[in-house]
């Protein structure tokens, strides 16, 4: 039984789940839907009442019958590297490459459809309030009035877009930002805009779930995060700490695990804010949030956590087991 | 309890519907996701642990907690109509929209999600074939070699696109059209090709189902179906009859119904070939097929029966009782 990993060719993160598959002895079957069709093949015969796919690349040819599990990593766009590239050709490649992958009963990490749902902001906020995290209070709001009253309520705001990308598409994030007093909120009524209570935070959370297993880490706030530019956002903030291991409270686990079953999650990535009280605060859950640089600072094994999962068996002793250790009150069960 | 509406502004079928919720004092809020920001307004406050979301059209402001419905009919682009238009506007308009509709106790026709994976061709035929449908022997595939042996097994074979729609984007569908023997299966390896048995029809069946209602209509094939330039799609055969209501078997209303159970979809296009042994062959289902032709040929209530399910009550005595007439088995319990 294989494991199926579809991302581009140039995954780091990718690679070391890989290493721990083949040092388990399982079969890895890893490619590009940005190949299909070129490098990478596709098959499907529906006759006589059953369902019969294959697929292929470099000359390796695999039975969709055959796979354990689907890691839908950072795949390409479908037929995105063909010779006669085309939305078209997008759309064939796509329907045909998932729509049978869809067929077999390999467990996705994570399945398109939960994906898609988890990618929307309000409904993680709604969905982490409803599980029992803590929420900061949040308006998304296109009326600029209902923007000022939400001020007036909450004075210490910050924006951040709704989908928490950039408006250039080129790669980049947008910082958080301070809203400052006495906005102008004319342009709201040109974009949805997200204004947040903003959290006097002592340091910022990334809790990261494969399966049942998590790893939280903990970077603390730098010293004058009141004091600079507005950018409240880790990510641009260069008073930041380095990410070290923390242990997770037990409502917020509970509280995750809660989220993660809802939502149809087999990975998550999740953001909270530490206030001064030790509060966690949510800030989102990325469904395909990145993982390396945590287990790098930490070296928490997420990598291996994931090879676990997606091989659905256990893999053997660790390959550096000085490295080991798993920050959860659950954690002694799987690890 | 308001049914809210998805659509273009030009949508007769949808008209159909509304005049029908109109005349069972059922408030409906109809508005084109396209004009988000700009004539269309949302705003959501998640605080003190609750959510809060509304909608504004025209000057009309509506409760998403008061939302009985929601009818996913021809929705436009999310900001595909403001001032300011961009693909990044538009990501933020799609997660703020459907985000928070997400968040909603609103029954949908039909459920994102559901819609999309429902797109898919290869996953319908297993479905299809797992409820029991019978389906023709289909082959998807980027290998000329196994276009090939396919066609070597099932030398009478038909052509048509994975994704059901045409490579110029223009509106048009592509013809399902006659495989000739001998045929070049070289370009295979450039797209992937889905031949399939063709099933020599005697009529072309339509059954539209509105949750557990089924309405089946059939129009008979020309007489010189076989004699044409290879073209067997009724969509493009002049010698079509009139859609006329016919009865639907019960085995295939069984399938139908564990089809649409097992989607989450509560409405759905069924297309069959009935052969000349009377056996209807699934061909596809689209989960937003169009029905108003069909209620017009045939006088099936089709948009009643949709207005019915949106308002979730009943909705007093039809319109013009004279038109009424279910050709389902389970039609009464229903009707």
């Amino acid at each position: 039984m294989t494991v199926l990993i579809l991302t581009s060719e140039q995954d780091v993160t990718a690679d070391m789940a890989v290493v721990e598959l083949n040092a388990g002895g399982i079969p890895v079957l890893r490619l590009d839907p940005a190949e299909l069709p070129g490098g990478v093949g596709v098959s499907g015969e529906f006759a006589h009442g059953a369902f019969h796919g294959h697929l292929s690349v470099g000359g390796r040819v695999v039975s969709m019958g055959g796979l354990r599990s689907i890691w839908v990593r950072r795949p390409g766009t479908p037929a995105s590297r063909a010779s006669a590239a085309s939305a078209w050709l997008t759309e064939e490649a796509t329907q045909t490459l998932y729509g049978m992958l869809r067929c077999t009963d390999a467990r996705w990490m994570n399945h398109p459809d939960a994906a898609r749902q988890a990618r929307h902001k309000p409904w993680q906020l709604w969905l982490a309030r409803a599980c029992g995290l803590p929420v900061p209070a949040t308006l998304i709001t296109t009326f600029p009035r209902v923007a000022r009253e939400f001020t007036e309520r909450y004075p210490d705001l910050v924006v951040k877009p709704v989908s928490g990308t950039h408006p250039g598409d080129n790669g980049l994030a947008v910082p958080t930002t301070r809203v400052r007093p006495g906005e102008d909120y004319r342009d709201v009524a040109h974009g949805p805009t997200l204004l947040q209570r903003r959290i006097r935070k002592t340091a910022d959370i990334r809790l990261t779930c494969v399966g049942e297993r998590m790893f939280a880490a903990r970077a603390a706030s730098g010293q004058d995060t009141d004091a600079t530019d507005g950018i409240v956002d880790v990510r641009f903030s260069a008073g930041a700490g380095p990410w070290r291991p923390v242990a997770v409270p037990r409502r917020i686990a509970d509280a995750v695990h809660g989220y993660l079953r809802r939502a149809g999650l087999a990975y998550g990535a999740f953001d909270f804010a530490e206030d001064t009280d030790g509060i966690w605060w949510f800030l989102e859950c990325n469904q395909s949030g990145q993982f390396g640089f945590v287990e790098i600072e930490t070296g928490q094994p997420i990598a291996r956590a994931v090879a676990q999962w997606l091989a659905g068996e256990p893999l053997g002793p660790p390959l550096d087991p000085g490295e080991e250790g798993e920050w959860t009150l659950g954690g002694a069960e799987h690890g």
